[in-house]
């Protein structure tokens, strides 16, 4: 059973400003939220499955509250087109120190709107092992449902911070930025990084001109065919595999 | 001025079977219209253009009929959020000649039904100068309104075939096979091919055994990170920048 109070909540939660007031998100399906449970900073506050989620699911840990619905309650709170058996209300992660740029990669994504893209690259980022992403504030919201569920567990591996990307770039030390553009340096004849920012921006608008003035390096995915830009996610990809 | 008529027909060619019975399909806004007017392999039956998009564009062809209308009636017909100026009813894309693939790099999706991949995988054919695309019957439509978006017009200059890709990887005759696995030759160490054909499969399933029995090389994007797959349409950018 589920009370109105509660669809409430959970449904407000699928926008920005009540998930910063409460400090909480959702994520939904039995793959993601298994894997949030046994995730180290992680804290699930409430769980809403289906019987057979509860069944095949017996150990919750002692915090975490768990409330058994039908079908039709949790189509109510599922931002989800197919609902999938199991919904968690998870506090926003928390990270232990400060994220540190010397000694590692970090990207630098300047206005990635579009949530599925912004979860494919906090997925990229897991698997290249890149732990930092600094985003700023006009970029989708890390714990919008839609990225929540494209980056398919990897938020609980990614820092993703946002900030002014650019007085943060000045304020940078030493460490070599890297700005993705049309008409830079080949990247497949680069040679393999172990630390650097790098900076990838928006598809139409590509980076910010103060941002790329900050550039160490302008780098550039060689094309042989006449599309004019790569999808901002895709781009990022190729980037990491030949640098990183 | 717009029929009721009209408004059916377009929003009836969002349906694949309307489609493939009138050989048409629809593409919006100025960008990609403006794009396939000028492709040679594309006729573009009718437009329905706001006045101001007319105005910039008074050259549209003999060939071509253009309906001016409101935005309300724009609205009605757009498979857009935001309408765009201009919607075009094309004729689906004529291609001379059979597909080659002897002495060219050929793509292969088993199960790629996500609209916007399929659109992103056929941008990035283009951008790494690949002329064919064989898919497998349940991948998303080419012709689909969100394929053809997200292609962005590459759609005119890669040529997307759907048949039974099993049967049609036994008849090809001696080029090389790669297909995309999850334990392969590292392709960040792999020479750079002239001819093959890359075979990427459905991201939760991965490609039919059947198939992958017809492979010569299994390849593997290396991770370092604990993300357990990677989007295709990422894999594939990724695997055409280093093999291509």
């Amino acid at each position: 059973m589920i009370t109105k109070n509660q669809v409430k909540y959970i449904q407000s939660l699928g926008q920005k400003k009540p998930r910063d007031i409460e400090n909480r998100f959702i994520a939904e399906g039995p793959k993601l939220v298994n894997e949030l449970l046994t995730a180290e900073n992680c804290r699930i506050v409430q769980l809403f499955a289906l019987k057979e989620w509860r069944d095949e699911n017996p150990n919750t840990g002692n915090l975490t509250e768990v409330i058994e619905l039908s079908d039709a309650e949790l189509e109510k709170i599922s931002q989800l087109t197919t609902p999938n058996q199991v919904l968690a209300v998870i506090e926003k992660i928390q990270w232990k120190n400060d994220p540190e740029t010397k000694g590692n990669i970090s990207l630098v994504l300047d206005t990635i709107q579009d949530p599925g893209n912004m979860g494919t690259i906090i997925r990229l980022a897991d698997w290249f092992g890149v732990k930092n992403i600094f985003c700023s504030a006009d970029c989708a919201d890390v714990y919008s449902p839609k990225v929540v569920q494209a980056s398919m567990g990897s938020i609980s591996r990614v820092r993703v911070e946002y900030t002014d990307i650019l007085s943060w770039l000045k304020e940078n030390n030493g460490v070599r930025i890297y700005a993705a553009v049309l008409d830079g340096k080949d990247i497949t004849k680069m040679e393999k990084i172990t630390e650097g920012i790098i900076v990838i921006g928006n598809e139409s608008k590509g980076i910010n001109t103060e941002m790329l003035k900050l550039a160490n390096v302008q780098i550039t995915i060689p094309g042989k065919g006449k599309a004019e830009s790569l999808n901002a996610a895709v781009a990022t990809g190729i980037i990491l595999s030949h640098l990183v």
